[in-house]
C-alpha cells in the first residue's frame, strides 16, 4: 500500500461530531461504520457521554489514538476539529462538512485555511464537501451513503458524491463489487492524483474507475497517471464534454472549465480509457478485471443466428477491431464440424440446431487458431440449445485458453440462469452483441496503452536567452501582441524562417534586401493593422534596386491609413515558394487545468472552415508530435495524396517539438500562432508567426 | 385493417403438414396456436387422422374453409401444397419451410415456381423460410419459436427469425407488448414494403419496428414508408452497415448487399428512424408509443444531484436538443421555492435535501414555462427521497401536462418498485440519463418526420429526343464511355455548359472560336488518353486566329503519344472564370437494391482526400437537392465563408434536381459525373462530363 494507506486501512477511527441525532450525518456515519467495519470506532463528542453504544470522548487526543479522523462538525469549527485531530497524532482526515468553496467567497477563505493547517501538519485531508471513504477489504463504510460497497477489485472515485450514491445502488444489483471508493468533494487537498497514485500502487486494485467533472493540475495528472497505466487500468468519465455541459460543470463545482480539446488531449495522453456513461465505465471495469489481455484484435463470432452474428460483425466493423480471418486448418475443422447450411467463414453460423457441444467444438478450433485474439459467443434461444450447458462450456474455455471471451446470450428470462453462472465464473455477458464487442474494444487498447514506452520529449539546444530577449521587447512596447518582428523568437528555437529583417529606414531595407537571394517580399509591420493585404500593404517580388522605393510607399500607405497606428517597421523578406509546400498551422496555446498545449493543423479552410486541429499538452516527445501529424482528417495530403509531393513530416514534427520546448521554458508565452508554417519535400519554413505575451511572467 | 387482414386475423387457419412428431416444427406450431389463439385451428395431414387432439384432413379442401394456410411440408412439395391451399380458396400464406433461394441454385428455382404460384393465385405469401406470424388481439401465434408475444401496440418484423425469437424473450422480459409480428423470411412475394404499408393503416399499431439487412425495391420503400411515416413513426434495424458487416450479410441472406450511403440516404428519405441495437430500438419505441411529440426541442432538467445534472447536460449537447432557458417568471418561482444552494437554472438543482414533493413544486415550474417542450428527472438515492413517491408524482405530471416527461432513477435495488410504477404509467424511466435524452431526441426526430410534407419533384421541361439521340452515340462508337463530346446531354436537360464544340477539322474549330467569347480552351478529346495535361494536351487563352494551328498541334500530339488512341475529337470551349466560383461535383450512380442516386461535393481534396460528398436516391424533390448542399462538411464555403463570394446554390440545387430527372428518364445511364460545376456567384456552369452508359438499356 502507498501514502494513503491509513485512510482506507486504519485501525481506530475517530468520528469528530459524532451524533445519535436522527437523520443527522454524524449518526449515519457512525451506524455506517458500526455496520461492517473490522476496526475499532470512537466517536467524539464533548456534549455526550456515549454514542450510539459506543462510548463517546471529548475530543480527539482524549480518546484512544486513532489513526483516521472523519469530521462532521459545523463548517465553522472544522478547522479547530482537524488541528485537533492533527495535535493528537492524526494524519488521515475526510473532512464531510460542507460549506466551503462551493459556496462563495466566504466558504472559499474557510477552505484556505482549511488547507493552510492541512500543510501545517502535512494531512492526507479528504475533502470537505466529501461523501466520504469506504474500503471493503476491512468493512470499512465512512460515508453518510444509503449504500455499503461489495467486496471486489475496482478502486472509485468520484467528485460528484451523488454520483457514488447512485452507481453503489446500482452496482449492488449488478453484483459488482470495489476496493476503495473516495468522494473526493472539494480536493482542498488530496486530488484525483493522489489516489491514482495511490491505487496504482495497490495489489487489490485491479482497475481504477472515476467521475470527474475537472482536473486541476493537469500536466501532473498525465505525468501520475501515464506511469500507473502501465499496470492498471484506469477507466474515467470527464463529464462537461459539451458546451452546455461545461457550463453545467463550471457552476456546480465553480471552477473555470478547460476546454474539452485539452481535456481530450490530456486524458488521451494520460494513457486513460475515457467513457461517457456509467453503463461503459462497468462494462469496461469487469472487462480489464478479469480478462487477459487479446494478443491481436482479430475477433472470432461463433454464433447460431445469422441475423445476429450480421450485427456483431457490424460492431467488430465500428470497433478498432477486426474480424478474424481463419486458417485453412480451422476451417477445414469447421466444414467437418458443421452441417452444409453452417457457414464455416468468420462471423461461424453454427447455425439453429447447435447444442451447447457444437458450440464448444466450434470455440475450440477457434481458440486454438494463431490467428485469433479474441472470441464471441453470439447465441439466440432455440428449442435444443440449453443455455446453462453453454455457460458451462464458456466458462470452460475462459479457463483453459489464454484468449479474452466473451458473451452475447440475446434473450431475457431464458437465459436468466445461465447468465448468472457466466457472472459467476467472471465472463462478461450481455444481451447486446454491440456491447460486448466495445468492451473487448477496451482490452485491446488498454493492451496498447499499458505497452506504450513514453519517452522523453527531446531537449533540443537552443538560444533561450535570446528568447528572452525578444519576449522582453513587448515589455518595452507596451503592447503585449508581437508580430513578424519577433521571428528571431523562433530562430532562437530552431525553427526555420526565411531570411530577412524588420527594417525601419530604405537604407537598411536595400542593406537586407541584398543579402537575400533574388527578389523580396515586403510587408508593413503594425499591430494595428490588420489587413495589410487590402491597403496594399504587401508587396511581393520585390527586386533589390526597388527595395528603398517600395519601403518609402509602404510607409506613407501605412500613414494614410491610420495616421497614429504603431509602425514598427517595415518587413524585407526572402520570396519562399509556396508551389511545392502545404501551408500548416502551429500554435501555442494555454489551457487554464493543463497549461501549455501545442496545436497543429492545415492551413486555410481546413482549420477556419472544418476545425480539422489536433492538440497536445505540452512539453510533447518525438512519438507524440508525430501522432499529431497524422491525427488531422487532412493528414493525407501531407502524405502526398492526389499526386502531391509528400511533404516533410518530420521537419513539420521537430517544429512542433520546439514550440513545445518554448512554450515550456516561457510560461509567458499565452498564445503563438505559426500561420502559415509552409511544410517543403525537404524542410518546413514559418512565414508568419503572432503571439501574446503576459509580460508580468518575464 | 389493410389487404393483409386475414393473414394477422384469421379466423380459421390450416396448418398444412401438421404433425405430432416430438421436436418436429409442425409440433411446435399446432402447439402454439393451440396456446391462445381465439380462432379454429386445423391440421392437414392425410397421414393422420387427429393431431394433439384435434380432427386433421387430408386436404385443405377437406377441411372447413380457413383464412390462412401455414405450411411446414418437406420444400420439395412445398409449392404442390400452396397450390392446393390456394385452389381451396386460401389468400393468405405464410410458407415455413427452408431451403429455398438461402440454399443454393436448386432452391432459388423452388423458389421462382414458388412466386409463380403466388402470382398465379394473387397470394398475400410470407417467406419461404419463415419462423411465422403473430397476432396478440387475436392470440395468434403461428411459429415455432419458443416465446409468445404480451399484447401491445408495436408490430415488429424481422428478416431474422433468430432476431425474432431473441427480442420477444427480452420483451417479455421487459413487459413490452406487441400487436403483430411476422417474420419476413426470404421475402419471395411479401417484403417490408408491404407490412410497413399495411401497419400504416391499423390503428392498433403506434409504432412499426424492424430489423432488416437489405431492401430489394428501394424507391417503392421509400414511396410506401415516406406515406405511413406521416402517422406512424418507423424505427429500424438495418444491418450490414460495415464492409465487414455488409459482407457477412450478403452471405447470411445470398443476396448482393447496396452501398452503406445508398441505405443511409434512402432510410433518411423514407422518414425512418434509424437505431444501431434493439435497446435503441425498443427505447424509441417505448417512447414514441406512449409520449406526445414535443413541440420545442428544449429540455428542462431537474434534478437533486449536481454531477448527473452535469452528465444529464452533456447528452443534450450531444442531441439534437437543447437545454431550456427558463422564462423569468420561471426563474422566479425558483428562486422562491430553492435554499440558496440550489441552481435555478437549468439543469435545476433541488438539492440532495429534496423530497417528492419539491421535485413537484419544480416540475410544475418548468411544465408551465412557454420555453419547455421536454422534462426530464434525474435522481439519485438519498435520505429524505422516496423514489415511489416520485414516481407518482411523474406519472401525474404525465397525465397533467401535453409535453414529453422522462426520468432517470439513478439506483438499482433502492429504484425498483419506482421503476415498475413508472412503467406502469407509460413514463420511460432509465438508470443513464443519456439514454432518456437519446429517446427525447426521437421524439423531436419524428416530429420533424411527421410535419414534413413531400414535395414532388419537379418537371422540368427538357429535350428527351436529343438527350436519347447523344447516349444512342455511345451505341454507333461501340464504347460505353462518353465525355466531354457528350456535353449537348445537359444542355438537353437544362444544365448551363459553356459555348462551345466538339470538331474534327481545323476550319470547324476555327468556326466555333468565332461564336465564343473572347479566347478559346481547347482540349484532346479521346476516351483512351486520360491525363491529356500531361502531353501537352490542354491549351488555354487561345486567341481565334490562333485556333486552326492549335488545332493540327492538339492532333499532332495526340497521334504521337498514342497512334492508335480513339481520337473522338479537339473541344473547343469558352472559357469560363473559375476565380469567382467554386468547383464543385455533381454526379449519378446506380445502386442494386435503391436505383439511381445523385451525389453532390465540393471538387479537389473535398472528395478525393475527405470524402466529403452526399447523396440521394433519385428522384429529388427541390427541398431535397438543396438539404445536399447543407448536409456536407464544405458548405459553410458555398454560403460565403472566409470572406468568399457565396455560390449560387439555387442553381447547384437546380443542376442535381435536372440530373436527378435524367437519371430517372434513362436507366441506360449507369454513372455520370460532372467535374467540375463551377458555381459562381451568379449560376453554375458544367466543365467536364464523364459518363457511362449501359446500351443495352436504351
Amino acid at each position: 500500500m502507498g501514502a494513503l494507506s491509513d485512510l482506507f486501512g486504519p485501525e481506530r477511527v475517530a468520528v469528530v461530531g459524532a451524533t445519535d441525532r436522527e437523520g443527522s450525518v454524524g449518526r449515519a456515519i457512525l451506524t455506517n461504520l458500526q455496520a461492517d467495519y473490522t476496526g475499532e470506532v470512537v466517536p467524539i463528542n464533548p456534549n455526550r457521554d456515549a454514542v450510539l453504544g459506543l462510548d463517546c470522548y471529548e475530543s480527539v487526543a482524549a480518546a484512544p489514538p486513532a489513526d483516521l479522523a472523519v469530521v462532521v462538525v459545523p463548517s465553522g469549527i472544522v478547522i479547530d476539529a482537524v488541528r485537533e485531530a492533527a495535535e493528537a497524532g492524526v494524519d488521515d482526515v475526510v473532512v464531510i462538512t460542507a460549506g466551503f468553496s462551493e459556496t462563495g467567497s466566504e466558504g472559499a477563505e474557510r477552505e484556505r485555511d482549511l488547507i493552510e493547517v492541512a500543510e501545517e501538519y502535512d494531512l492526507n485531508l479528504v475533502g470537505p464537501n466529501s461523501l466520504g471513504v469506504m474500503s471493503t477489504p476491512n468493512g470499512m463504510n465512512a460515508t453518510f451513503g444509503p449504500d455499503n460497497a461489495q467486496e471486489g477489485s475496482i478502486s472509485f472515485m468520484s467528485q460528484s458524491g451523488a454520483f457514488i450514491t447512485a452507481v453503489l445502488d446500482w452496482a449492488n444489483d449488478q453484483d459488482l463489487g470495489f476496493k476503495d471508493v473516495v468522494s473526493l468533494g472539494n480536493e482542498a487537498v488530496l486530488d484525483e492524483s493522489d489516489f491514482i497514485n495511490e491505487w496504482g500502487d495497490d495489489p487489490d486494485t485491479d482497475v481504477i474507475i472515476g467521475y470527474l467533472e475537472g482536473i486541476d493540475h493537469g500536466r501532473e495528472f498525465i505525468d501520475t497517471t501515464r506511469e500507473v497505466t502501465d499496470d492498471t487500468p484506469v477507466v474515467l468519465v470527464k463529464s462537461g464534454r459539451t458546451e452546455a455541459g461545461a457550463q453545467a460543470a463550471s457552476s456546480h463545482t465553480g471552477t473555470i472549465a478547460g476546454s474539452e480539446q485539452a481535456y481530450a488531449a490530456g486524458l488521451d495522453q494520460a494513457g486513460v480509457l475515457r467513457v461517457e456513461t456509467v453503463q461503459e465505465m462497468f462494462d469496461y471495469a469487469r472487462m480489464l478485471s478479469g480478462q487477459p489481455l487479446p494478443e491481436r484484435d482479430d475477433v472470432a463470432v461463433i454464433t447460431n443466428a445469422g441475423g445476429p452474428g450480421v450485427m456483431t460483425t457490424d460492431a467488430i466493423g465500428d470497433s478498432r477491431l477486426d474480424l478474424a480471418s481463419f486458417s485453412d486448418e480451422t476451417l477445414e475443422t469447421y466444414g467437418e464440424m458443421l452441417p452444409d447450411e453452417g457457414n464455416i467463414y468468420n462471423p461461424v453460423d453454427v447455425l439453429g440446431d447447435a447444442d451447447a457441444s457444437r458450440f464448444e467444438k466450434a470455440l475450440d478450433a477457434a481458440l486454438t487458431d494463431p490467428g485469433v485474439g479474441a472470441a464471441i459467443v453470439v447465441a439466440a434461444p432455440t428449442a435444443v440449445l440449453d443455455f446453462e450447458n453453454l455457460a458451462d462450456v464458456i466458462s470452460e474455455k475462459k479457463e483453459e485458453y489464454e484468449t479474452p471471451i466473451v458473451s452475447a446470450l440475446m434473450g431475457g428470462e431464458s437465459t436468466a440462469a445461465a447468465a448468472e453462472k457466466l457472472k459467476d465464473n467472471g465472463v462478461p455477458n450481455y444481451f447486446d452483441p454491440a456491447r460486448a464487442i466495445r468492451s473487448i474494444g477496451a482490452l485491446s487498447e488498454y493492451r496498447d496503452i499499458s505497452r506504450t514506452s513514453h519517452e522523453e520529449p527531446t531537449d533540443f539546444d537552443v538560444d533561450r536567452e535570446r528568447a528572452r530577449e525578444i519576449l522582453e521587447g513587448a515589455k518595452a512596447r507596451d503592447d503585449n501582441r508581437l508580430g513578424v518582428e519577433a521571428m528571431d523568437l523562433l530562430d532562437a528555437y530552431g525553427i526555420p524562417t526565411p531570411e530577412g529583417d524588420v527594417v525601419d529606414s530604405p537604407a537598411e531595407a536595400e542593406a537586407v534586401a541584398k543579402e537575400i537571394d533574388g527578389p523580396a517580399v515586403m510587408k508593413i509591420v503594425s499591430p494595428d493593422i490588420l489587413h495589410k493585404s487590402d491597403i496594399g500593404g504587401v508587396k511581393v517580388g520585390v527586386e533589390t534596386e526597388d527595395v528603398a522605393d517600395a519601403y518609402e510607399d509602404l510607409v506613407t500607405r501605412a500613414r494614410n491609413y491610420q495616421p497614429d497606428a504603431n509602425l514598427i517597421g517595415i518587413q524585407v523578406q526572402e520570396m519562399v515558394d509556396l508551389d511545392d509546400g502545404t501551408e500548416t498551422i502551429v500554435g501555442l496555446n494555454r489551457d487554464p487545468q493543463f497549461g501549455p498545449m501545442v496545436l497543429f493543423g492545415l492551413g486555410g479552410i481546413f482549420v477556419e472552415v472544418l476545425e480539422d486541429t489536433t492538440v497536445r499538452i505540452a512539453p510533447i516527445s518525438e512519438p507524440e508530435a508525430d501522432e499529431m501529424i497524422d491525427d488531422i482528417q487532412a493528414a493525407p495530403l501531407l502524405r502526398g495524396a492526389r499526386g502531391r509531393t509528400p511533404a516533410d513530416t518530420d521537419a513539420i514534427s521537430e517544429s512542433l517539438q520546439r514550440l513545445s520546448q518554448l512554450a515550456t521554458d516561457f510560461p509567458a508565452i499565452l498564445e503563438l500562432d505559426v500561420n502559415p508554417l509552409v511544410a517543403g519535400p525537404d524542410g518546413a519554413t514559418a512565414i508568419d508567426l503572432q503571439l501574446t505575451v503576459d509580460t508580468d511572467k518575464l
